[in-house]
C-alpha cells in the first residue's frame, strides 16, 4: 500500500512537468484590444510568427482579436500589401494536438480556405478550443485571467508574455519573445496543469419542498436526505449546540429546492462577500454534504493554489505552490479571533450557502469578474475542474515560483544593514 | 493529459481511504508504562483481546511493554493464575499482513513457543515491525507521536484510543474500546496514510574541500557543483544583491564536505531554532538544490499536514487537511514583516543549513524530541518519507478532522449572543 | 522633566476614573423604538425612575423616544390614568449638571410646565444636550453607537443596560436595573471618557487652484504649502522613489482646493473601503500634513481604542484598552505582505485622500453608518474629538474590559483537556 | 471634565517635544570598546568635541570608555603629545544640568583636577549619572540598548549616531556628526522621553506561608489577600470554570511568600520564554492584582512602544508610536488560536508568574540580556519606570519614526509594477 502511495506521488510530480513536443501550427494571441501600445506589439509578434518558416515549410497560422480586423493601428491591409503570401489559402491539418483535439466542426471547414492571419471571437474560444494549438498572451496577469475566462472548457497551452515587470502568471519577458517562441517550436514545451474550480450557482426555485433535512441535536450537524439529482437543498444555518447540552433532539428543518443556473471556471478564486451591504455576511459552508462551519464577517475566499498570491494572500492566507492539489479557504475579516485559514483536499466538494435567516444577501465574484447576487437560499458549489489551465513553464520552473513571489511580493525581504567602512 | 490528471487525483483520493480486511492476530499496545492508571487499562484491554475468541478459534496475541513484565500493578502472574490457557504455545502464522510483512527473522522463531501474552521492546519495533499486525495506543496525542518514534521504518496500522478528551490523532474514545476493536476485527479497517518526513542530519567533516560552489553575481543564487554522492556542501549564505546592481560577478565560495550522521522519521514536524542562544538564528533554506530564502528569526518549522495543528499553528501556519500532499514551511518569529507561511509540494527536497558565518549554532528537534545541536556548516535534509504512518479512521472520516479542530482548537467559534426573554 | 511626565501619567489615570456625584434629575432612555419587547421594558424602567422618590421629594424626569408618544404598547394614556401625579408640572432646576450645562434655551422654558414624562427628539439631543443629566440605553452595543450618533457634540454620562448577553459597551445587566440605578443616584458614578474621532469630509471645489504642492525628488514626500484655512489640498499620490535614485528633482504637482462639507463623531471607527467597486482602492494617508503611506487593498479602518474590538479586530488589529490615547490604523486586506497594523498618538491629525489618479472612488462609513462616496480628490480629516463619550463604569472597572473580551471574543481560550477517571 | 482631558492630552503632547537649552559641558561617548574601527571614530569625535571652543572658552569635557585608557589604537598618549592643553585642569561647574543633577559626590571632587579627556566606568554611570550632561553613542541600536543598561536610574539625554544604515533608535548619521553636535550645543535639543519598564524579579522564600489566596468558584478569578509589603504571593494557576458551572465554591489555595531579588530597567522588552526546555511554558498573568489570563506557548513578550519594532513585531505585535503610553502584551507562538496581541495602559502593574504546577521553569531576558531562570513560584513585576530614556530627536521628529520603519522594515512596501514603454 505504502509503495503505491509513493508511486502516485511520483506520478503526480512527473505529470506537472511533462514536456510536450507537438506540431504547433495555430497560435492565438490574447491582449487588451483597446490598448494602442499592445496592438503594435501584437502586430509585431503576429508577423514574426507568420513569416518565420517552420518545419511545415510556411510560418504559423495566427489568430488575433476580431476587434483588430478594422483597427487602423493594427493595419491588416498594410500587412496584406507587404506580405501577400500570408493570405494564400493555408492547408489545415485535420487534428491539431492529440490531447486537446475533438471532432472536426463547421469552424474547421470554414478555415480551410483562409490564409495565415485569422480572427478569433469569444465564441470560437468557448465552442471550438481545439482550433488553437497554443495561446500567447501579451500583458499582465489580468490578461491571463481573461484567457481563462475565454476558455471555459478545454484550454490550449498558454504562454504568457509580460510587458514590463514579470508577474505571478506572466513569467516570460516580451523582450525575449523571438527566442522563447523559437525554442517552444523546436524543442517542445513543459506545461504546468494549473487547477481551476468549477463554480456552479444554484438558486431557490418553487415553494417549500416536501423533502427534509435533519439537524442533529447532539452535534448540530445537518444531515441531508433526498438529495435531488440536479438540485440541492439550501438550509437554515446549523449551530453547534452550546455547552455540550447532550441529548438535544434532532429537528427537521424546512428547505427549498434549488437548481443550477450558471457556471464559471476560475483559476484564482471565488469570493463571496457582503458587497455594498453594511451588514456582516453570514454564510454556511458545507464540505461533501456535511456542515463545516458558519462564516461571519466580510466574506469568504475560496482559492486555488494559483490564487494563493491574489486575494487570499491579502486576506491572510498562506502562499501555496501551484503544484499542490488543495483548496484554500480564507475568511475575509472574520468576526471570530480563531478563524485561521485552512486548506482542504481538492477532491472535496464545497458549497457556500446564504442561509434563509441571513439579514442580507451576498455577492459572488469569479476571478474578480461577473459579480452575481446570491439571495437567501441560494448557494454555490465549488469543485476541482475537469479543465485545468496549462501554462508553459520556463526550464528553471522549480524556482520560478519562488522568484516570482520574491520579486512581486518582496516575500521575506528585509533591508540588509549596510555596514560602515 | 488533463484526463490523466483527473485520474491521478481520483486515485490519490481512493488511496487514502482503502478498507483493509486482513487477518489481524498480533496486536501491540503502546502506553506510558509509568502511569499507574494506564497500566490498569492496558491490562483490561489486553485481557479483552486475548480472551475473546476470533475466527482462528483463540483470541489474539497481545504484546505489552516489556517494562510491565515485572509490574506489580500489571500483575502478569495474576493473569497466568486466572487464565492459564493464554499461556499455552500459540501457533504463529508465517506472514502477518502481506503489505507490511518481510522475510522471517530470528524473532519469529523465538515466538513460536510463546503464549498469547508477550512483551515488546523498542528494538523489536525498529527491527521487526512485521511481527505486529496492528498497534493500539492508549493515552493522548503524545503516545501516538511516541509510536511514530518507535517505528522508524515500516509502521503497522495504528488505532489510537483517547483517555478523556479526544485529540487530533486520538479519535477513538477508550470507553468504546470493545465495540471499536470488534468492528475492526470483523469488518476490517480504513486507514489514512499520514505522510512522515525523513530528516537526515549532515555534519561537516574534514578540512576545506577542493570542490566549489558558485555564487551567481546577478541573482545571488548559489549553484552547487560536484555534489558528492553521500554528502552535500553547506554554504555561506547567499544574499540577493541590492538595488539591482546588474553585472555583479560570480564568486567561488568555500565549502566543506558534509556527511549524513543520523536520521529521524517525524509525523508532526522538524523544528530548527536558536535554542538557548540569545542571538537570532540565521538559516539558509534550499529546495531541490536551489537557494530559496534566508530565515532570520527564532527559527523555522517544517511540518507535515498532520503537524499543521501542532507547533506550526502556534507559529501562524494554516490548518491543512492531512490528505493534502504538502510540506508546510512556517517561520518562527521572523525578523521580516513579509515572511508569510508557505506550502511546498511533498516532492521537493528541502535542506536547512546553518551557514558558516552564523553567529551562533542552531538546535533541531524532531516531533519535539531528540534535541540535536547543529554547528556552523551542518545541515538537515527533509524529504517525504517512504514510510507513511497508517492511522485507522472512523467511518465518518471526512468530517473527523473538522470535528477535531473545532473541539480542540475552538476553531472559528464565538459566543453566540444570548437573546433576552 | 521626568517627574512631570510621571505626574501627567498619574493625572491621566485619575481622570479616567473620576467619581461624579451630582444631582441627577433628567434621564433620557434610548432604545430601538420599533422593538415591541423593548417598548415594554422601557415603560417598566420609566415608571421605576419616575415613581421612586429621590432626594428632591419626587421621582425623576424621564425622556422617552417621541415615537412612543402614540405607541399603543407604551400606553402613555394608561400611565396617566394610573399615575396622574406624574403629570403635574415639575419644577425644573436652572442648570442640570455643571460640567455639561450651557445657557438656557427655549426648550428649557417649554419644559417648565411639563410633568415627569417627556419625549425626546433627535434634534433635542444634538442641539440641547444639557437638558439631560443622564442617558440610559436599553439594547445591545448598537444602541450605544446610536446614542453616540444622536449626541454629536456634548454627551451626558451614558449607562448602558444589556438585554441578554453583555457586550463590549453594555456592561450592566438589565436584570439588575433597580439596584444599579439606585446606586448611581445615591453614590454617584464613575465615568470612562471614551475618545471619539471627529471625521470631516472635504470635497474638491472649483477649478485647478493656483497654489502648489511640492513632491520632493529625494524622499518622495509631499510638502504642502499655502494651506488654506478652511480647505485643504488633495494630491496625486506620492511614491517613494525606487532604488535610492538620489538626486531626483522636486516636482510641483497640481492640486485642487477642497472644503469641508460634513462632519461626524465616531466612537468606534471610520472605515474607507472600495464599496461595491471591483477594483482595489488606493488611498493616500497623511499625518500632520506629511505623507505616511499609500494604502492599496480593500481599504482602511481608523479606529479608537473602544473600536479595537469591532471591525479593526476582524481586519487583524490588536486589542487596545479603552484608556490608551491612541489611533488605530488597520489596513483591510492590504496588497502588501508587510502592512502591519499601527498605532499613532491621538494628537496626530490624519487625512485619508482618494488621489486624482485613482481608478475608482471610495466609500466611507462612520460607526457603520452614513455611507458616503468619496470622489477623486476628496478626503477625510480625522482628529481626536473635543467631545468624548462618557460611559458609566462598574466598580470593578479595571477588569471589566478583560471580562468582556474573554466573554465575547473567547480571547485566548482553549478547551482544557479533560482527564480520564 | 472633558476640557481637562483635552488639556492633559495637549500637555502630554508638548512634553514629548520640549526643547531643552542647557549648558552642555560633559559628554560621555558609548561605543563597543573592542571594535577597532569604532575606536578610531571615537578618537575622532572626542578630539572634535574637546578642541572646538564653546561658549565657556574651551571645548568640552569628554568621557570615553575606561577600557580605552590603555588602547594602542585610541592612543591617549598621542593625543596628549599633540594637544597638551586638553590635559590642563578644567574648572568644573558645580551642577551640570538642573533637571538631571543631584548632590555633589566624591567623584565630582576627584574630577576637579582632571583635564578634558576622562574615562567612564559602568559604576560611574549607575551611581553618578549627574556627572554627564549628555551621552553620544556610536554604533547600532544595540549600543543604545547598552546605554540604557548602563544607566539603570537617571539617564542623561542620548544622541545616537548610526554607522552605516540608520536604525530605529539611531536616527543621526555619523557622517554629519560635526553639524549635529554644533547645532545641539548652539540651539539646544528636543528630547523624546521614551518609556522604560522597571522589571523586578521576585523569588519564593521560606516554607508554605500562612497567608491565603482565594480562588473564586464562580469566576475563576484569584483574589489576593494579605499582600505583603515587600513580597507577593505566587499562585497556582487559576482556570476559568467550564461551561458556566454556576455555584462552584470558592477555594483557598496554598501560596508562598516571595521577595524581590533584583531589578532591571528595559527600554525594549521583557521576554519570558521556555528557554531550552522542550515543554511549553505556562505563565499566569496578573494586572493590578487580578488574574488576566494564562499564557500557554513559547512565552510572552511585554514591550514598550519603543520595543514594538523589536521582538514584539516578530511575534506578531502591532507597530506602536513611541509617544503612546502603553504596554504591549504579545504572546510568543501561543497555543490558542485566539490570543490576539493586546495593549494595556502604562499605569497598570503587571505580574508574570510561573505557577507551582508548571511542568518546567521559565527564562526571562531584559532587552535581550541577563537571562535569568524563573522557578516554580517565582514571578516578575513590570511597571512603567520612573526613569524614562531621553533620546534627542531630529527636527522632523514626527515623521522620523515613519521613515525608520519604512526604511528598516520595508513596512507596506511593494514592488511597483514597472510599465513597458
Amino acid at each position: 500500500l505504502a509503495e503505491t502511495a509513493v508511486g502516485v506521488r511520483e506520478m503526480s510530480k512527473q505529470l506537472g512537468r511533462t514536456r510536450v513536443r507537438s506540431h504547433i501550427q495555430n497560435v492565438l494571441i490574447v491582449t487588451k484590444a483597446r490598448d494602442n501600445r499592445l496592438i503594435k506589439l501584437t502586430r509585431q509578434l503576429a508577423l514574426y510568427l507568420m513569416l518565420k518558416p517552420r518545419k511545415g515549410g510556411r510560418g504559423m497560422v495566427v489568430y488575433v482579436d476580431a476587434q483588430l480586423r478594422t483597427s487602423r493601428r493594427f493595419d491588416a491591409a498594410g500587412i496584406q500589401a507587404e506580405h501577400p503570401e500570408l493570405f494564400a489559402p493555408f492547408p489545415q491539418r485535420r487534428a491539431s494536438n492529440s490531447s486537446f483535439s475533438s471532432s472536426s466542426s463547421k469552424a474547421d471547414n470554414d478555415s480551410i480556405s483562409e490564409g495565415q492571419l485569422r480572427y478569433w471571437t469569444a465564441e470560437m474560444c468557448s465552442k471550438s478550443p481545439h482550433l488553437f494549438d497554443f495561446v500567447v498572451t501579451l500583458g499582465g496577469d489580468g490578461t491571463v485571467l481573461f484567457t481563462s475566462w475565454l476558455f471555459q472548457r478545454i484550454v490550449p497551452p498558454v504562454l504568457p508574455f509580460a510587458l514590463g515587470s514579470l508577474g505571478f502568471l506572466t513569467n516570460f519577458d516580451f523582450a525575449d519573445h523571438e527566442s522563447v517562441m523559437d525554442n517552444a517550436m523546436d524543442n517542445g514545451i513543459r506545461v504546468n496543469l494549473r487547477m481551476r474550480f468549477t463554480c456552479t450557482v444554484y438558486r431557490t426555485v418553487g415553494g417549500e419542498c416536501t423533502r427534509r433535512a435533519i439537524k442533529k441535536g447532539e452535534t448540530g450537524e445537518i444531515m441531508m436526505k433526498n438529495l435531488d439529482k440536479g438540485g440541492w437543498e439550501a438550509l437554515e444555518s446549523g449551530y453547534p449546540p452550546h455547552d455540550g447540552k447532550v441529548g438535544a433532539k434532532d429537528k427537521e428543518i424546512k428547505c427549498f429546492s434549488t437548481q443550477p443556473v450558471e457556471s464559471f471556471e476560475v483559476i484564482n478564486d471565488l469570493v463571496v462577500d457582503r458587497g455594498p451591504s453594511p451588514y456582516v455576511s453570514q454564510l454556511e459552508l458545507f464540505g461533501d454534504e456535511h456542515h463545516l462551519t458558519t462564516v461571519q464577517g466580510d466574506g469568504l475566499c475560496v482559492a486555488t493554489p494559483t490564487g494563493s498570491t491574489a486575494y487570499s494572500l491579502s486576506a491572510g492566507g498562506s502562499l501555496v505552490h501551484p503544484e499542490i492539489p488543495a483548496i484554500l479557504l480564507t475568511p475575509i475579516c472574520p468576526h471570530t479571533l480563531s478563524f485561521r485559514p485552512m486548506l482542504l483536499p481538492d477532491s472535496m466538494e464545497l458549497r457556500v450557502c446564504v442561509p434563509f435567516n441571513s439579514r442580507s444577501t451576498a455577492w459572488a465574484s469569479f476571478d474578480g469578474r461577473g459579480r452575481v447576487e446570491l439571495k437567501q437560499g441560494d448557494h454555490i458549489k465549488i469543485t476541482a475542474s475537469r479543465y485545468p489551465f496549462p501554462t508553459v513553464c520556463a526550464d528553471s520552473q522549480s524556482t520560478d515560483w519562488f522568484n516570482s513571489i520574491s520579486r512581486t511580493l518582496k516575500w521575506n525581504e528585509r533591508e540588509r544593514q549596510k555596514s560602515f567602512v
